[in-house]
């Protein structure tokens, strides 16, 4: 008789209690860890990864009682798809052939701006998919992602980071949906859908509270209070969740004091007891061990181990510094109860029962020839990368006009790394390969506009540093050009190998280097310049932003970056990106995004000024649609019942329009302290000339709900206004509402995103 | 039969409680207000000052039914002592005549560095006494300006600051004692002790957590937990309260969302049920307002009145803009329970029972000439300055040689307000006189100096702003001297009208002003420069210091703060002055201050790095003491038991030394995240030239508790090192200790300092 846990046609629950039953305590920890196979001649990718991760053991070893999760297989070096899927799957094979189940591996990789393997598309960064606010766009994006994992036998992926900024100075604001929860949840929980019902396993990260890290500093400790916990930074976490993510990754940081990573109130309470999750809590890279050396909150490997098990991790990633001999010894030393190892357990099996890994018959793929940038991927890169360029600013000589010389200068003009985030493989892995190629196709700002317009080139001066004969040599060029465009921004690297990204973070949001000292060159020159910015966080253009012919601002917008950039500057692409993220006015300071209530505001009481040059949601277009009306279906909103919202828009331009219809709330009055704004809808709406547009938003009251002064969350009646409009700071309608009933407290389940529909006519 | 009230024998309690039940409901809201007499044409102190304090209502309708307190008599004008002691006496009698019962008005002033009044001693600013490491010599101060306000009838000073500083950008990081818990509570409390000994009433602020807004904006909001919270922001109001201060002001900000102003788990629960206080608690200036104005938590005024009483505000200062018609009409509504105003009033009356208020035969003081500024007090403000004042490099140039010519350059080197902090009366109120004298003789840096040196004097620029041409000029008295001394820093000034100070909040941490480049173009001659700084927070000099001479700082050191300076320069003082703030290092960001843990300091994982240039409780001295040894009396330490620590000294110089010996507590692991390095004892020393020093400190395990997991305050076993040193990056000793015992919960009764004990031979 086949033992209970192969059944595939039995309950996953009772085959995974089968499984646990028949398992030594070796076996069971076994499937608690990872192994991450690291080139020792390859370099880290990440500060004491080698002191880390350590000698790798002897692979029988690591097999011998099964194993958990395969690190990284593909995206650990540059590999062709062929050989990565030969060495899957004879690990694979090794795997189950060492555990006396014959399971195998669990096998993760990053996929934050696509599949971090060798080939594979490169997109857009995060920062990019917020500001297309195009849920569905990022949707098919998520699903061509999780195709790509499926063809190569990849289970999980490492995405989407759902923090909320909370400092424009952290080195990961490019790896965000920007600022605000709604929209990080909007566009994060579309992410998850497309990598889950592409039937592979989506991890949300960071939970809970990386981003408000002090002044900004990768790790660094969490000042912050059960409210602003509740109202900021979980949301977007709810409506992943929603999403039918099955992994959520642990923040780094302490919070108060006590490191996410050892608090169960948050990796149980919360996530599980709460808000129902039955998936994975997945370690992040070394933050068990981390317990020990960096937090200082573990004497030892094996009490870290156990903290981090109490609180509810029940995967390490990426090795088994904790989840191995360390966790061991602990349960000899009866330490740790077996009891909490099973709850871990029964997690990691539950999930590798679902994935189809205890099915009788189970093998690895063969190995085969796979396109991993193909061209349906290519377009899907390339429209979001069009629908995320953000026009800042426009005196009218965007777009540029035909025929026009144009002098194209700047550190970020003709490298293909301008266009690739910090997670993408190039930035991530490839450093540690120069002699490698980067797989895919990037082409550069310089070469695209070198194919519609008379274009000299000039670099000016490197991302940092740089000589002055550089910058002589860009001024030269641009004054003896029609217009001037300047392309500016980010390295992205980790840890000090960029000037964005993991471990990047900066002391201040001016321009990296001397770049602004050679944008303030060629302003000089009477040469109308345009700035184009490839980065990951914005900067402070505010003592330029009078001079520019125009700005333009991309978020690492992938391997089809260069094309979307210049069909914006071009005009073949009408602009409509929309910042996900403030940009810094003059004498602003951080942390300061627009999230904020009236004295985190301008006003009289301190005169530091932190009004941001553009604010959240800002976007320009060449031709947009015209508003006709905004109304609601009552004067009053029932505590519990809905406002029906109406936008009419047509377009009476004579080439399409997209607009972003974006409804804040603003609450003057509230038994807590409030934000001025936040963001409650927002719908895209794509017009032909000539076409009208219905937007309908059906608003529960639940979206006005807040965590009250006895921390539960509720609605609270009394006045409050939707401001209607194209941006956080232009706002086209105040419709002045009551809430009317009784103040109702709201559970887990509440409502957390309007309904939208959108007529065409 | 005289009321029982009136009777001087009767207990408090009693007394209280028989006038309450005499009073009308109007008559017990006008106990909990306070009057501002305003001269409208004097301008505003504050913004929105004329607004929020309205017009002055006719004087027979503000005291028709008494009233609680007056506000600033004396210090909010230029009055002589006399003159204002006339008008104080006539409100008094008015007041007293006013209302049935004839209780007179509490009257409360400025005190922050020393009494605000016109012609009394300006004491350095509380950044200063902190940098003294003297708290005896604080409480001396304190009981001459105590004396000073008994003088002149003054019943309640509106000081200590017990804010530990979070952010040096905060423009009230001047009227701080710097960014550590025990030294703001070491010296806050000796300044508390010295107030309420000379009788008057201190009053703590800003009850809780106002440091720590958000990029350090004036009452922007706080993200903050309750372990932070309690170990961070709490220890100095505990140590404070011990010493008997009998009114707290409550914060002006939010915390996690809920204003301090409407919380009573803060203004109650914590401070008064667990602490046990039993005084009054007063509002900031206008705070209650505040809760409908900027804070958006209340509806109305009468609303905010509710919030604020029902929390635990007893007065409201300056005005009655909420505890004065908005009340009453909410008690008439049914909104306000009279219970709830029995509440503070009792609280009011207490207070003025115990200062004799009501005490049969009570009269105003007969006005007298009084010299506030006499001798005494001079010497004082003189000892303290000279104690303060930190020398933070030197490569050997300083002492000035005898017979020097000294180019004394720079905008702070001939101003006297370069010594005055923001709540000075010449800075605070005198701004608003321009044709006033200051009314205390304050000297300069240049005038001082030029008693001993042969000095030339030249500008160089303003604090702000200034003309290339007086750089120049600096230039060139700078390089036909032997050594130059150029004085920079801070113009102390409240919202806007100065560059340190209440609302002067700053972006970063460059000297103000073209003060750098002066700074730049005088090292530029060659000549040694020694660079003074007269400032109300740490500045960034990591681009000079390697270059300058000396560097010597003075936080507005007061009335004698430039002949304190000019001592140090000539070396007829030995500088002793311990740093209570960071000194930021290059590349340094916001918020930071030396009590971090690990993760919150260099690291691998962030290229921030936040490494002063010149840490906590760093001061040179031109001789110091042979530290002879450091001994513990045991490696282990009872959980409830007490370590003795014993450090020898001996002055082997030919000149009086001044040693401040600091100990550090290190708690390596520990069951949520420690600070690397904590304050927990520290004594100055003074010492004759061969004379020794046994230096004893009792360390109760007590000063080893933390907030643990379940936030209750525990003293946890394990080991410890106690790192003594002459500052926090200068440790001489690491004495490794073992806490042995069981986790032992520790109350508010817990020991929150070392006892000292100094024996000289």
């Amino acid at each position: 008789m086949t033992e209970l846990w192969r059944d595939p046609t039995a309950p996953v629950e009772a085959r995974v209690a089968d499984l646990v039953d028949r398992m030594t305590v070796e076996e069971k920890v076994a499937q608690l860890g990872s192994i991450w196979w690291l080139d020792p001649d390859a370099g880290g990718m990440a500060p004491m990864l080698s002191e880390s991760v350590g000698p790798m053991p002897p692979w029988d070893e690591v097999v011998a009682d099964g194993l958990g999760q395969l690190t990284r297989t593909f995206g650990t070096a540059p590999l062709e798809p062929l050989e990565g899927m030969r060495i899957l799957a004879q690990r694979q094979r090794d795997v189950m052939a060492g555990n006396r189940f014959g399971i195998p591996a669990q096998a993760h990789e990053e996929v934050l701006t696509g599949l971090a393997v060798w080939g594979a598309t490169i997109y857009p960064a995060p920062l990019s998919w917020a500001a297309s606010f195009d849920p569905e766009l990022v949707e098919r994006m998520a699903a061509q992602i999780a195709g790509s994992m499926r063809r190569l036998g990849i289970h999980q992926g490492l995405a989407p980071v759902l923090d909320v900024v909370r400092d424009h100075r952290w080195g990961r604001v490019e790896e965000t949906m920007g600022e605000d929860p709604f929209l990080v949840g909007l566009v994060g929980s579309a992410y998850v859908r497309g990598l889950e019902q592409g039937g592979t396993v989506a991890t949300l990260k960071h939970f809970l509270g990386y981003s408000a890290s002090r002044a900004a500093r990768n790790l660094a400790p969490v000042s912050i209070g059960p409210r602003e916990l509740a109202d900021v930074i979980l949301p977007p976490f709810e409506m992943a969740l929603r999403a039918g993510a099955r992994s959520v990754m642990n923040s780094y940081t302490d919070l108060d004091g006590l490191p996410v990573a050892a608090d169960p109130r948050l990796l149980s309470g919360l996530l599980r007891d709460q808000l129902g999750f039955a998936g994975t809590v997945t370690a992040d890279y070394f933050s068990i061990a981390f317990l020990q050396s960096l937090h200082g909150v573990a004497g030892s490997l094996g009490e870290a181990a156990s903290l981090a098990l109490e609180a509810g991790i029940d995967v390490e990633l990426p090795t088994v510094n904790a989840y191995g001999a360390p966790l061991l010894a602990a349960i000899a030393d009866g330490v740790v109860d077996e009891k909490i190892i099973d709850r871990a357990l029964s997690r990691v099996l539950a999930q590798k029962c679902e994935l189809g890994l205890l099915d009788p018959g189970w093998a690895p793929l063969e190995p085969a020839e796979v396109d991993l940038d193909d061209r349906e991927s290519r377009a899907v890169a390339l429209e979001l990368a069009r629908r995320s360029v953000v026009l800042l600013a426009n005196d009218g000589s965007l777009p540029l006009a035909a025929g026009a010389t144009v002098a194209v200068v700047g550190p970020r003009a003709d490298t293909p790394e301008a266009m690739l985030g910090c997670y993408s493989f190039p930035m991530h892995v490839l450093v540690h390969h120069p002699e490698a190629e980067a797989g895919v196709e990037v082409r550069t700002v310089r070469e695209v506009l070198a194919e519609t317009f008379d274009v000299t080139y000039a670099l000016g001066c490197p991302v940092l540093g740089g000589e002055e004969a550089d910058i002589e040599a860009a001024v030269a060029v641009a004054a003896d050009a029609e217009v001037c465009v300047v392309v500016l921004g980010d390295q992205a690297g980790l840890f000090g190998k960029g000037t964005s990204g993991e471990g990047c973070d900066v002391a201040d949001l001016d321009l990296p280097g001397r770049q602004e000292e050679l944008l303030e060159a060629l302003l000089a020159t009477g040469t109308p310049v345009v700035a184009v910015l490839l980065v990951g966080r914005p900067y402070d253009l505010s003592r330029q932003v009078d001079r520019l012919a125009g700005l333009v601002c991309g978020f690492f917008p992938g391997e089809e970056g260069a094309q979307a950039v210049a069909d914006v500057l071009s005009g073949r692409v009408n602009p409509s990106g929309r910042l996900p993220v403030s940009f810094p006015g003059a004498g602003s300071t951080q942390p300061s995004t627009y999230l904020a209530p009236a004295l985190g505001r301008r006003n009289e009481v301190s005169v530091v000024d932190p009004t941001p040059l553009f604010g959240f949601g800002h976007g320009l277009s060449y031709a947009t649609a015209t508003w006709t009306a905004v109304t609601s279906s009552a004067p009053t909103w029932a505590t519990d019942g809905t406002c029906e919202l109406v936008v009419r828009l047509v377009n009476e331009a004579d080439r399409d329009v997209s607009e972003v219809v974006q409804v804040y709330l603003h609450d003057r009055s509230a038994s807590v302290v409030r934000p001025v704004q936040q963001l409650v809808g927002a719908a895209r709406v794509d017009l032909a000339p000539g076409q009208q547009a219905q937007v309908c938003l059906s608003l529960s009251a639940d979206l006005t709900s807040f965590t009250g002064r006895d921390l539960l969350r509720i609605v609270e009646p009394g006045e409050v206004e939707l401001w209607v409009g194209a941006s956080s700071t232009d706002v086209r309608e105040v419709l002045p509402l009551e809430l009317v009933g009784a103040t109702r407290v709201v559970g887990v389940d509440r409502v957390l995103e309007p309904v939208v529909t959108v007529e065409l006519t």
